[in-house]
């Protein structure tokens, strides 16, 4: 295992450290119990957004905190749920007296850790539940489908419906509206290698290729030959358009997003073919993000997030944004 | 060889059709010649800055085109200078009246072809041969030390004063001077590979690491025991600081840029050690930003930056962006 560490025990916190040096306009970091939370937390009479899951995937969750995204990001251990106690925290340090909205992906240790969140507070809680991923019905730490790259979306949206005045009850309805429209699809070339393991969580051949892997490395559809990008794009494309079929001429986001160890170049020539079997299935490209946004570590892969778009989810998504992983307007 | 590609001789046409595609609203992208052009070009009165290089080391130069930075990039092949007549069709699309300022990594290759161009070009031109490397004297490419991710921060610094209505010479002397009080030190822990070679550029062992490789792969200072990240850190801020002798007290902008290969998650823990370098220096932190910015393809490893800064360097550096690789202020 190569990675540029002191002591695998302390990654973590050293980072997070580093995150809250480089960022401190944008946040303020504690690391007992480890939360990142919006510097001017918090906003009085704004829905409180909270996300959180296992580290590993940055900039997801704490590169989204800050205004018009995430009041606050718990992180876990890599690739480990974050604990009840630090959902609970987050929740006190930026409950501004309108509620607190969770944002979490679909895998059982977030959901149970964050439903016991849920229970030891006294505000005001929903929750909404990231399952964007088209791969497979249910996987290793799933039941039902993963949340994954689309989850950025949810929180952009849903986070600049929040700074509009948008209230708890909306915020969760437009949450599950925007996650029910959007579906996204993986591929990997290589394995990541979580720290504590030391080596990489699946063996792949030079020639193969997982198609719908999950941001743990989690299996997907199947093991494949290394497909060309214009045959990645197709695949995921069709996957993603089947389940969350859209009309011709109806205007959707797309995001091409890397795993970690994907140079960009790579990415926007995959997002070239993917723009390609979108516009040939008649919908416009109204909204697009490449880059790395929801990572698995430093494996190689890409994933293609489609989100159906409309009026009012263009002028949220385009709403300002200051967080360290997305910016604009201000 | 595992990359997300279709074919080997179609890498750059179709990655940079796709960073067109994505980026409409910021640049016009020709593929004959290859270049990238600020939409908005020419800009009437205002010096063009123009750059370019190999591919490979995206975002750099085409995601730093755009208000504030670059008004064109001129791409090559991965890791191949681009032509004269690339640079000429550059000059000419984006020429505003006030000059044009070639903003040159220092590479044989790249050097000449620069000079060639501002041969055969009508305009007025001046160039800033950045150079930043700390690490070795002269390299296989280049007579001197190379360029590197110093050259994103004398673009952005110059871009702002050419938007603010800088002259020729005086956007050329504060680009000499950012450069030569700017000092960048990389470490690389696995090779990449360039497509057309298909395998990686140099061997490296599980054990060890390149301390002070080049963008290319390049040979550094030593081949060395893979270092825990403080000792990485120590080792680079203290290379720098000897060459550009930052004094006690001096606000310096920290840089610490992935390779393209390394999580995010550890270049923020290398934030933390770097930062706690510079401070150990009576530097003062005054920027800082983490992330990929001078990439080489698929690379494990981090580079560390330090740029002295004063008070106009730092309005210059703070002043508006829109391109896809930074932004703010707009």
């Amino acid at each position: 295992m190569k990675k540029i560490i002191n002591a695998v025990d302390d990654i973590l916190a050293q980072s997070l450290a580093g995150f809250g040096a480089a960022h401190a306009d944008l946040v303020k970091v504690s690391l007992d119990p480890k939360m990142v939370l919006r510097a001017d937390a918090p906003v009085a009479g704004k829905v409180a957004l909270i996300s959180g899951g296992g580290s590993g995937h940055e900039p997801l969750h704490a590169g989204f905190v800050g205004k018009g995204m995430l009041d606050a990001a718990c992180p876990g251990e890599v690739f480990t749920s974050p604990t009840p106690d630090q959902m609970a925290a987050a929740a006190n340090a930026t409950h501004g007296g309108a509620g607190v909205l969770f944002i979490v992906k679909n895998y059982s240790g977030d959901v149970m850790n964050f439903e016991m969140a849920a229970e030891i507070i006294d505000m005001e809680t929903a929750s909404v539940l990231t399952n964007d991923d088209v791969a497979v019905e249910s996987s290793l730490h799933s039941q039902g489908r993963r949340g994954v790259a689309g989850t950025v979306l949810v929180e952009k949206i849903v986070g600049a419906a929040a700074d509009r005045g948008a209230d708890l009850a909306a915020c969760k309805q437009l949450g599950d509206e925007v996650n029910a429209t959007c579906g996204s699809m993986a591929v990997a070339l290589t394995s990541c290698t979580v720290p504590a393991a030391g080596s990489p969580t699946f063996q792949i051949g030079d020639g193969e290729m997982e198609l719908g892997v999950g941001i743990h490395g989690e299996p997907g559809r199947e093991r494949v030959a290394l497909m060309q990008a214009d045959a990645i794009a197709e695949n995921l494309v069709a996957a993603i358009c089947q389940s969350i079929e859209p009309h011709r001429g109806e205007p959707v986001l797309v995001l091409v997003n890397g795993m970690g160890g994907t140079p960009l170049m790579e990415l926007y020539l995959l997002y070239n073919a993917a723009a390609a079997q979108v516009r040939d299935r008649g919908l416009v490209i109204a909204r697009s993000l490449v880059g790395n946004y929801c990572t698995s570590l430093e494996m190689a892969g890409a994933s293609i997030t489609l989100c159906r778009m409309d009026d009012e989810r263009l002028a949220l998504w385009d709403a300002p944004v200051h967080t360290a992983g997305l910016r604009w307007g201000v």
